[in-house]
């Protein structure tokens, strides 16, 4: 048979990345760190599937992401639930502990590593298809202040492992927006942090007008708004910079007890790159109390690689119980695609392989793969050549897929074993029973 | 704050399985087994995205799948490309491969462990969204028929390792069945097998009197063909009972050569579930030469837990070149859900920590997690209750979590470390730094 002209040519579709053998063992690795982590810590892991009632994707009002709904090609859309791929991980476990709650042992500490997809456009470190690293905790009535330290020492230890040339997890309480806002005496506190949070995007004097304009702020009081979100400090010193502003709110006094807390507890774990940072307003409108993303220093520009919070109310959504959560979040896909682009990875391992065995001929087949196997059954990652080609081209394979050792099993009846190291370029007699790796 | 109502009760949806954390255990602990298994023998990790053009998913002509597409909610639909979520991992495989041909080295060995989605109607082991772990070969221009035996090989390997009370591997040669047809004067062979392929659900005379219908076979045509796909016999005895049938055809010759080549080169693997059974024809259309099955001896009526074979043509769909490959699916949530459902695996494990380590007291934080940390260090998976409650209640919450043992770090400065055998009910001193599991 002769292949005919292809019916259809395929092309990458944009915000959905696919890798390359290299670095997809990448992503694998970073993918096992971080889920042995998560388990050293006590997560339990959950998979939920993609897919989710849009009831319970909309459930908060409407998000500012972008859902996919899907729909069956030939369905007819009568009668079919509506449904939507999730695009994040925390509102699927919200809806998954008020569903199993009975079944499951409060306090609930999980983690999840899946794929969420949004339809936005695609950009740098913005993909529509991306894995996200969760790890979140549940419990009844009320959950441990504690645990907010504990998340982010989690994700510093996870970060850190990484190849990232530095980074830095910047914290704070929603409360300390909000209550500060009300202390100034403004009422649509929400609209206030809206425009808090594009400081970054457009600057102060922007931000400024916006408050004075719309929001109908004075200048004094915009001016004490733009001080506080200034307020970058390590350990709790942010405190007393507040409290200079002169602004007293029992919000603020709650949220900055509540920063100061998770401040010092979080000296008990890793926490080098932990600020105190009063700018951090998270668009997601679910968080509560604590917040937080992590940046990376060499690419202030690039986005945060992780964020987080808590959320008293959200799986309250579902259910009638009580059932406040903390959680962080690693975007990985983020972070990978920029590893890539900044060639921070070795891309230099095309396989796991740990030995190429040689196929010699047809009459050596069953010595060839009974030698395999015996190398397997000893915990070696060892390939069979498929077809009794040329030795050349068996070892031209090898060194194109960078296997660091070649297997020769007997090319005759009873003829010895010899394994030839790749990189050494030495090739010597060898048992497999006994070899192991020089 | 207190509770509203919930603005939304979820449910489950059908079709879309998801499950406990004790379920989940076992589901990671199969895929990391099928994993090793499948790199064991030098196979490569892949992932694709969760979606594809259609215009991919229907390359070869109309599936009996049905597909999901997927559109913005807000979206505007105009100019965007029309997308589907995957039906299987071939079809994703093939366009990769086709896309990538010249960044990958061949013969390109890789696995893949994904969910694939399918708007069918959920019934006993058949679910909407479910897991595939798929292993496969493409190679330039030939794919060695050697490969066939090896993958076989593989499957049986994963599948022995699982509870499944026993299973059977039924393996079969397209080019058998289109060869025979043929030899029988029959011009619409697909058709043909297509009625075959329903033997098992519709019995042998409803078969016979199709063949003779629409098909207008002759009688004994027909009763040729029934006794055809009667044969089933281990090693490659079927060769000697299709002869008898005297029937002759090139075609037909090709493929009783190459399942018999098939079924002497599974003798050097594990192959002990293995028979050529002329009966098997799976309905993918995509499949030219060896096709295989795998079902469940203690559940017959349950469907086939694992599928696979060789397609000459499908990356040939995607790409001017000439790239043939083989390859078995493994149907891991089908697979799970029957685990589950018959209590084939206990249950018995909430979580994968080791110890709980209480939290005595709000002086006491900073050694409790120093000690937590100390034993993460030693590779334990150390899980620090969250806050100081009560110690029943840490001891209750180690209890329900099955978690085997539980540490006691100091209740003041300079005491001793403890540690309890949850299930032994033994209490002693212990040092972080070298205590061991007994």
């Amino acid at each position: 048979m002769s292949s005919a002209a292809p019916s259809y040519r395929p092309h990458p579709i944009s915000g959905f990345p696919e890798w390359l053998p290299q670095q997809r063992i990448v992503e694998q690795r970073l993918m096992d760190e971080i889920r042995a982590t998560f388990e050293r810590y006590g997560y339990v892991s959950l998979a939920t599937p993609a897919v989710e009632e849009l009831d319970v994707l909309l459930a908060k009002g409407e998000t500012d992401k972008e859902i996919y709904t899907i729909q069956r090609l030939h369905g007819d859309s009568q009668g079919e639930a509506r449904l939507g791929l999730r695009y994040d991980l925390t509102v699927p476990f919200a809806r998954y502990v008020a569903l199993h709650q009975n079944a499951l042992v409060f306090p609930f500490k999980r983690y999840q590593i899946q794929p969420v997809w949004r339809g936005e456009r695609p950009q740098e470190g913005r993909f529509r298809e991306f894995y996200q690293c969760d790890i979140d905790v549940v419990d009844q009535n009320e959950v441990s202040l504690y645990l907010d330290a504990e998340l982010l020492g989690i994700v510093h230890a996870v970060l850190d492992r990484m190849p990232l040339g530095g980074f830095r997890l910047r914290i704070n309480n929603r409360k300390i927006l909000h209550g500060f806002l009300a202390g100034l005496g403004l009422a649509a506190t929400a609209d206030a942090i809206r425009v808090l949070d594009k400081l970054d995007k457009i600057g102060p004097e922007k931000v400024a007008a916006s408050l004075t304009g719309e929001l109908g702020l004075s200048a004094d009081a915009a001016g004490q708004c733009l001080r506080l979100v200034r307020i970058a400090t390590p350990g709790d010193a942010f405190a007393e910079q507040v409290a200079a502003l002169g602004v007293s709110h029992p919000v603020l006094d709650e949220g900055v007890a509540e920063l100061r807390f998770v401040m010092n507890a979080l000296r008990a774990y890793p926490h080098r790159s932990a600020v105190a940072d009063l700018s951090i307003a998270r668009g997601f409108d679910y968080y509560t109390g604590t917040i937080f993303e992590g940046v990376l220093t060499a690419y202030p520009a690039f986005g945060s690689i992780c964020a987080g919070g808590r959320y008293e109310n959200l799986v309250g959504t579902f259910s009638n119980k009580r059932l406040p959560g903390v959680g962080a979040s690693i975007g990985l896909t983020r972070i990978l695609s920029k590893l890539f682009q900044e060639g921070l990875v070795p891309l230099d391992t095309a396989s796991l392989t740990d030995m190429l065995v040689v196929f010699p001929s047809e009459a050596m087949f069953e010595t060839a793969v009974a030698t395999a196997e015996r190398l397997r059954l000893r915990g070696f990652n060892a390939e069979l050549y498929p077809h009794p080609a040329k030795l050349g081209t068996q070892l031209k394979y090898a060194n194109r897929k960078q296997v660091p050792f070649v297997w020769f099993p007997p090319f005759e009846p009873g003829g010895p074993h010899e394994v030839k190291d790749m990189k050494a370029g030495i090739q010597q007699a060898a048992d497999p029973e006994t070899w192991t790796r020089p």
